[in-house]
């Protein structure tokens, strides 16, 4: 229907996650009528992005050197590592600006059904650095899911016989929030999860 | 907050449309972790999509060549020309195969408080292929919106003047939708009603 070349980056598209055919053809259409700098600059920004960036050696975190710019960062405190399931995950709590330690990028979250075991995770990684950095905390800010709760048991049972404390962002109702709309479990995990005031 | 080559893809993704700052960083790490051939796959798409497709003379179609396979059809009738407001319109109405003559994009829809007038589209160009094509019938398929049916109208007024009939796809589209959502029984069936103006 569509000329080779529209069809092939309709095709392309297709295949990112949340793009349908109808958004690729869409977006297809657009890059065909925008600037032709326009249309290069995006398809130069996807070269760059995977030759000018890497993965941090240290925590897989994003990095355009060997190691990030948290772990290379001299202020940030060694002794507290978060453990997240992906590097996007790692600019959600920079911006909370309430942790101040290293990071540990797992690579996703345990999940046998899609054959995701630990095999599959850094975690023989992260047991490698609480042995050759002074750790003496893991907070383990995997999603708050079926899967993600089950990585953070893992890494609970595994590490804390290490001497390491391993703990968990409280699960409870989103401030700002309305009472009315938080669902059952939610808010039976901050009940049980009430603070003293 | 992200590295420079991540936030410049991201910045460069958030203008396509559709595409917020949230999709944008998830479209942006998810080609971090795909293999570098698919990501430079992607890129190399959008470059071959400029350099290898370029618009008809006549009626405005993506084409690889000069003039594009439907105006070089010899089997399709020269006397009916469908008036769409983009290219990708046309693959819609092809798909219905109830239309067998040529197309001329006009590249939008007369919109005075964005701009756009008649100058802004090519309606001219249309007015010169009335001349040299032995057209009778224009068909106005611009979108069935405010400003889809003020095209048609301004279109209807300009060239029955000249012996043409001009036509607009009558029942089956939804008012206020867009063109590109119409499914082919609707859309074939109101090819197929299409009234005088």
């Amino acid at each position: 229907m569509f000329e080779k070349p529209v069809q092939r980056l309709i095709d392309e598209l297709t295949r990112l996650p949340g793009i349908g055919r109808k958004s690729a053809q869409r977006l297809a259409f657009h890059l065909l009528n925008v600037d032709e700098g326009d249309a290069r600059s995006l398809a130069q920004a996807i070269v760059d992005l995977r030759e000018q960036t890497s993965f941090c050696t240290r925590c897989h975190n994003v990095t355009s050197g060997v190691e990030c710019s948290i772990c290379l960062d001299p202020r940030r405190d060694h002794a507290m590592v978060c453990v997240v399931e992906r590097a996007q995950d790692i600019a959600v709590i920079e911006r909370t600006r309430e942790f101040h330690g290293r990071y540990h990028v797992l690579g996703g979250a345990l999940s046998p059904i899609d054959g995701v075991g630990p095999a599959q995770l850094r975690i023989d990684e992260l047991r490698s650095r609480i042995g050759a950095e002074p750790i003496t905390e893991l907070i383990i800010a995997t999603n708050p899911t079926i899967e993600g709760d089950t990585t953070a048991m893992y890494l609970a049972r595994r590490f804390k016989p290490l001497g390491v404390a391993v703990t968990r962002p409280a699960s409870g109702l989103p401030v700002g929030g309305d009472m009315d709309y938080a669902d059952e479990i939610t808010l039976g995990r901050a009940l049980t999860g009430r603070r003293d005031l």
